[in-house]
């Protein structure tokens, strides 16, 4: 039996990584054993190297373009998929990811302003078009809320440090794409951590009843 | 006045660097003083990280696939075309570029068969539909030849070592690309490297008497 693809997806600061904790326990308690978690950008040794290119906040004062950042999110991503997720659904294991490509749509498409049938017509080109997760969490909160979470644990990198305004474009995006795709569940993170945990795990037993 | 873009393209080993400083040597004699070159994919402190990842020939036993290859490269490109390329035509420097787009389209397009749309899109979507090089210099040489001339510089990289039914893809799409745009000038890089060099002569002084 293939495995499933779990995605978590929100802002800086909704709780991804508790999320992806909680995720985990579930399908242990469901003696669910093959499970492996990746994050994006990232995941291949090549993707981790495209992934430190975007994160680092100056190229010898080159500006990373809106543009070529995208496209890095791209490259790493099919190296992921290809590499690491597909292999391991085909071959039984469960994954979960810590973002996948509704964060580009989301943040490129919805925050930089980049147009989202462009944006659509990379996932099909590196995804396939028939290629979906299997549940995709969605951890909505307001942008102040997360900044405020985000800030508490360090140092902001250049993403994070971008403007409020540019996070609210990216929530409404989330939103947006949330209201039109039975895959993704919306989870209220500005809730208290039992009240989200319930949630992600009722949200888990539909896809297992499915 | 703004600078002109010429670009150098072909096949491994049909004499681009020799090319590019024909090109050098011919502005010199003409008096246009403002003149950098540019190399793809590269050219920028980030475009020269991607250039290495997309060269190494293992990324830890990872394969770097087609579709990553080509996201790499438009990356690369648009960094190299925003802050490099269009500032400096803009200030009336004169830009000559070796290898661009055109490279692109024939490697990743005819070589290994990503679709011609989408290559195009994403051409679009990085240069913007109105940019193109002012003069293109494709020179054209049988590929067994030019492999043959580019093993006596030494090792083969990646893209070198395929095989030749490959570079024979590659030549094909660049032959139609050629003779659908008369922006692109074709130019016998089989012939003795006296006749070449007056070819190229000849294509700028059309170029120059626009």
């Amino acid at each position: 039996m293939k495995g499933k693809f779990i995605v978590i997806e929100g802002l800086e600061g909704a709780g991804k990584s508790t999320a992806v904790n909680t995720v985990q326990q579930f399908l242990r308690h469901f003696k669910i054993q093959d499970v492996i978690c990746t994050r994006e950008p990232g995941g291949t040794a090549l993707s981790e190297e495209i992934r430190h290119l975007i994160k680092k906040k100056s190229q010898n004062e080159e500006i990373l373009t809106d543009k070529a950042e995208l496209l890095l999110l791209y490259a790493a991503r099919v190296q992921l998929l290809e590499n690491i997720i597909k292999p391991a659904l085909s071959s039984g294991t469960w994954v979960i990811g810590d973002r996948h490509d509704l964060s580009s749509q989301a943040y490129q498409g919805g925050g930089r302003g980049i147009k989202s049938e462009f944006i659509k017509s990379l996932a099909d080109f590196t995804l396939g078009s028939s290629f979906r997760p299997d549940l995709t969490l969605y951890l909505d909160l307001p942008p102040e809320l997360g900044l405020q979470r985000a800030r508490k644990r360090g140092h902001l990198d250049r993403i994070e440090q971008q403007s409020l305004v540019f996070f609210e474009r990216i929530r409404a995006r989330y939103l947006e794409l949330t209201y039109d795709d039975p895959r993704i569940k919306m989870i209220d993170a500005s809730k208290p951590i039992k009240k989200v945990t319930v949630d992600i795990q009722n949200a888990l037993l539909s896809l297992l009843e499915k």
